[in-house]
Order: structure tokens, then sequence, then C-alpha cells
């Protein structure tokens, strides 16, 4: 392993704290940026992040860091994007140093709201990143078991297989195994629709559909993924995959997932201004809902995503979870 | 719907008490047969069975019950099996009267002992029974949900595929709804073989692995029972339908799963006879797990199944399951 490889993570979230944990079993340094200063001088004197995965000591020794994106970013060559995707546009408008020449890869699941992109194509059509320096990480992988260390499974994806492999032997441990893939859109989108999916198996919970129906809507869910994802890159990809029905099925099945949760109180009534006060923070799914909705709809040819629809209706078109979703069972088998 | 037809259920478990309750939405009586004649007294006078789903009331009337099999089948004209696998050839030996004519559905998940098939190539096989004239009943569907009434899939396949059809219009309801298709070998073996991975769950959780190795042993599940059952009959089939997947996720995710339970007990340090002690009853998934090793073993070309033949190990061979399953990870991806 090349230890002068040096690495950027941008973010100060549970996921980005997972990677920088991963990324210290193998590096002597990498770069850590976050926005809240308070949380950076917490992390220097205690050795850990103050709001996500308290539990996760950190030797500060191996941690520069920084809230000057700038700062993170020249003193890097691979740089993980870790950021919300509805901010990841403000936070790169902060960009006065150049990203040409670094290589980039997105850990964030979601479409970015600016332009109803992907992050890597994101980056590639505003940033003229060249797909060969763009890549994706992917689960199925709770942050959470991350900090518990409990065995964990990661896919790289990278135009240039030989990026991904650098990043995958950066992450591996004891505890996180790594797998190689080259299709950096259809993980991408993949981890971006199984948001929305947890959405749908939240609704169903609280709407009172038991196990049962559950399995129903996965089996489905899994279908509807693979039809989408084709449409939009049409390529040979297994979606029985770890990157695609294991990030779903780990997302889908999680009672911690706040996209299951949210969708969990829109079943049970709340409406959605409601459930997201109540939650305090924002289920990723809930934008990714939107952009994939209207990116299916924009097309000439749209693909059949029942689920997908049912979402959207409820959570755009204030239309009644249970009358929508009990039309959605008639279109699941 | 003909109401002439007259079904049986052979068998006195949760699940056949489950069907006699979703043929009573449709017919006005059925014969039921179960050796038990103190659960018969007891349904005859009470309304319910007291030993499995003993919240659901019957209307007696619509009730043929019977501890003799032969007045069970000579009565009906489609015969739904639903008899532990591994009692099936005891309780076929008492048959006096013949299966010729007779439609036969198997809601049985396993292998027979006797003869190492599943319940249709036996029934083909051992009794000459056209396989026009045989089918399957399969899930996703716990017994459990059926008698609460909560949505639920079933899957009908049959060689004849009117006769699918007939039985699906039998059990459809406001809360179960059904599918047809023709693909009877493969939705048993998938039947079968999804209780080999919900023992592999539970091991694994049993040993202390989480959510996301949960989600990386499900993908690599059904990659793996695809493999395996396009091996025993190729046809084109999606493996991601509710029949395949459907009815892995619900039994792998299940914690009421009898399956999933012993394998939990097992990776917790129990041993296999301690653990079928202490659950008092036997997991179908024990006898499947030597039966479907045997089967790919004798084979010629056998198919890769690592996941079956780690729990083979662990049940058969004495293995330590802390070190088996450390190996399994590796050839999981």
């Amino acid at each position: 392993m090349n230890r002068d490889l040096k690495f950027a993570v941008l973010g100060g979230g549970s996921w980005a704290t997972a990677i920088v944990k991963m990324l210290t079993e193998n590096v002597d340094s990498l770069q850590w940026f976050m926005r809240n200063t308070d949380a950076i001088e917490h992390i220097k004197t205690h050795g850990h992040n103050p709001n996500y995965l308290s539990s996760v000591a950190f030797d500060i020794n191996q941690l520069q860091l920084t809230n000057d994106i700038n700062t993170a970013v020249t003193n890097a060559d691979i740089i993980i994007f870790v950021i919300p995707s509805a901010f990841l546009e403000s936070e790169l408008a902060n960009l006065t140093v150049s990203l040409k020449g670094k290589t980039l890869f997105s850990a964030i699941k979601g479409i970015v709201p600016e332009t109803g992109l992907i992050v890597g194509e994101h980056l590639h059509e505003k940033y003229a990143i060249p797909y060969e320096s763009i890549g994706v990480i992917t689960g199925p992988c709770h942050a959470e078991e991350v900090a518990l260390e409990r065995l964990s499974y990661l896919t790289i994806a990278c135009g240039d297989k030989s990026k991904a492999e650098i990043v995958a032997e950066h992450l591996s441990s004891d505890y996180i195994k790594t797998k190689i893939s080259d299709d950096i859109i259809g993980t991408e989108y993949a981890a971006m629709l199984k948001n929305i999916y947890a959405i749908a198996a939240g609704i169903a919970h609280g709407l009172g559909y038991g196990d049962n129906f559950q399995s129903v809507l996965m089996s489905n869910a899994i279908r509807e993924m693979k039809r989408y994802i084709k449409r939009v890159h049409s390529m040979k990809r297994n979606i029985n995959n770890s990157a695609y029905l294991g990030d779903l099925l780990v997302t889908g099945y999680s009672v911690f997932s706040r996209n299951r949760m949210f969708g969990n109180m829109i079943g049970k009534g709340y409406t959605v201004k409601s459930a997201m006060m109540e939650m305090k923070m924002v289920a990723e799914g809930y934008y990714a809902t939107k952009s994939a909705y209207k990116l299916n709809n924009d097309r000439k040819k749209k693909s059949n995503t029942p689920i997908l629809d049912a979402v959207y209706q409820v959570l755009y078109n204030d239309k009644n979870a249970k009358k929508v979703f009990k039309e959605l069972t008639d279109k699941l088998d």
C-alpha cells in the first residue's frame, strides 16, 4: 500500500466519521474537512466527534482537521465527498483551488438538486472531471456498525479500475471487506433509489402492513430498481450484488434508517412537514424522490416505477398514503 | 368461481390452519385431515385450532374434520399437502384409496428424506402423478400474518396453468393476492433452500454479525439460490420474484422463523442436539441442509454453494460455527 497518497474526507456526519475511521486504519494522516468549528475543537481536545459516532476514538495525530475546504483539497490527491447532496453545491462554491488532477470519490447518496444529477455526473458535467477520476463508495453499510467494527462490505466503483483498487485498499481492514466495480453510474443510482424504497417500506409499516408485505415490496423494489438503472445506464450488471440488493436490504429493513423512519411517520398520519420537523433532519430520500420521479417522467419512454410513483404522490402531491398504498398493492406481485 | 370443487387440506400445523382459513373465505365446505384427534375435537367444540393460530375462529359447518386420510382424499378433487416433509411418506403409507385423477398441491417446504426429492418430484416419481396434476403453493407468507388478515401474496405454480388458476382463485381474498407460475420445480426448491439460508442468517446473528453482514449474506444467498435452481431445472425465471427473493427475505429477516431461531441458537453456542431439544420441534431447514448438500455433491458438476456448505459443516460435521463463518466471509462479496 502506498502510504504517501494523501486523502481528504469532506463532511462531518456519521458516514464521514465512519470513513475517516476506516482510513485511519491504513494512513498516517489525512485531511478532514467539516464546517462545524465547535466539532473540530471537540475532536482535537477529546478525540471523538461529539455529534456522530461519538464512541469512535481517534488518534488526533492522524487527523488534519480544517474548516477550510480549500486546505483539505489542496493537500490531498484523493478526495472523498460525504456532504449531503443538497449542500454539495454551496460547499463547492467556496472552492478557490482547482479540482483538476484530483481523484474524486462520492460517498453521497443522493441527487444534486441544482442539476438533478447524481454526484458523479454532476462533477463530470459541471467541473469537467473525467469519469476516470470519479468514483463511488457504496454499502451496504450502516455507519453505526462500522463504529462497532462489525464486519461490513463496501463496493468501490471507478471508471479507472486501478484507482478503485487504491481506494479499496485504503478502506480495507479486519472489519471492512471491499469489492471493485466499474459501474459508477449504476451503483450511485442504486444508493439513491434505495432511500426512496426505504421510505416506502416505512410508509407501509406505519400503515400497518406486515412482514409478508414488506418482503413483496422489497422483491418488487429490486425489480423496479433494475429497470430504472438499466434505462439510465445500460450495461451488464448483477442487480443482486451487494452494492444494489444488499444496499436496498440494509436500508429497507433497518429500523435505524432515517428514510424508513420518515416514511413510518407519514404512514402513521404525520404530514410531510411535521414528520420533517419531528425528525430534526431531512431524509435524503425525500429529495431523491422528487429528482428520480422527474428524471423518469422527463424521459420519452419512462420506466415502470409504481413504488417510486406512490411515494412521490404521498410526499409531493399531498395524496392520502393509505389510499395510494392500497392502489400500489394491486400493482405489485 | 366453481363452488362445487372439493378441497382437502392435509395437516394440522400453523400453515395448514392458515390455508384452511383462506379456503373458507371461498368454499362452502372442505375436508381437513389431521392426526391429532384431540385437536379435531377441540376445533369441533370451540371453533379454533388449540395448537396453532388459535386466534382464528372457524365456522365449523364449513369443516369436514377427519383423522382418516382416506376419507379426506376420497372426498376431494384438489388435495393440498401441508404435512412436514419428514412425515409425508409415513402418512401416505396409510392411503388405501388411489390418488389417480386428483390434483395435488404441495405447501410443504422441504425434501422427502426417503427419496431426497422435493414433494412434487416425489409424488411424480413414486405415485406416477403427471406434472399437470401437481402444483405448489408458496409465499412469502408467515401463517401468523394470515391469521391477522394482513395483506399477503402467494404464488401458485402448476404444470397445468388452468389448475393453478383455480387454486389461486380459491385462496384469494381481501387479504390474499395470488400470482400464477409454471415453475413448479424452481418455486419448490426456493421454498426449501430459503430455510437453509434462514439458518445461516440465524447463525450469523448468534455469532454477533450485524445488519450490514446480514444484507450481504442475503444478497449472496439469492445469487446462490439462482445458481442452485438453475442447475436443477433450467428455465427462464426471474429469481427476484416474490416466490423466490420475497420468500427468502420474509424468512431470513424474520425473528419468528423457526429456522432462523435454530441457527441463532447454534451461533450462540448450543450444540445441534440441544438446540433441537430446546426448540421442541425440528426446523425444516435442518433436514433440507443435508438433502440439498447431498444432491449438489452427487452431481458431476456441482454448483458453487458456499453458504449451504458452511451450514452443512456446522450442522452435520460438527465444525465450529465461528470458524466456519469466518471462512465463509471471505467467500462472500
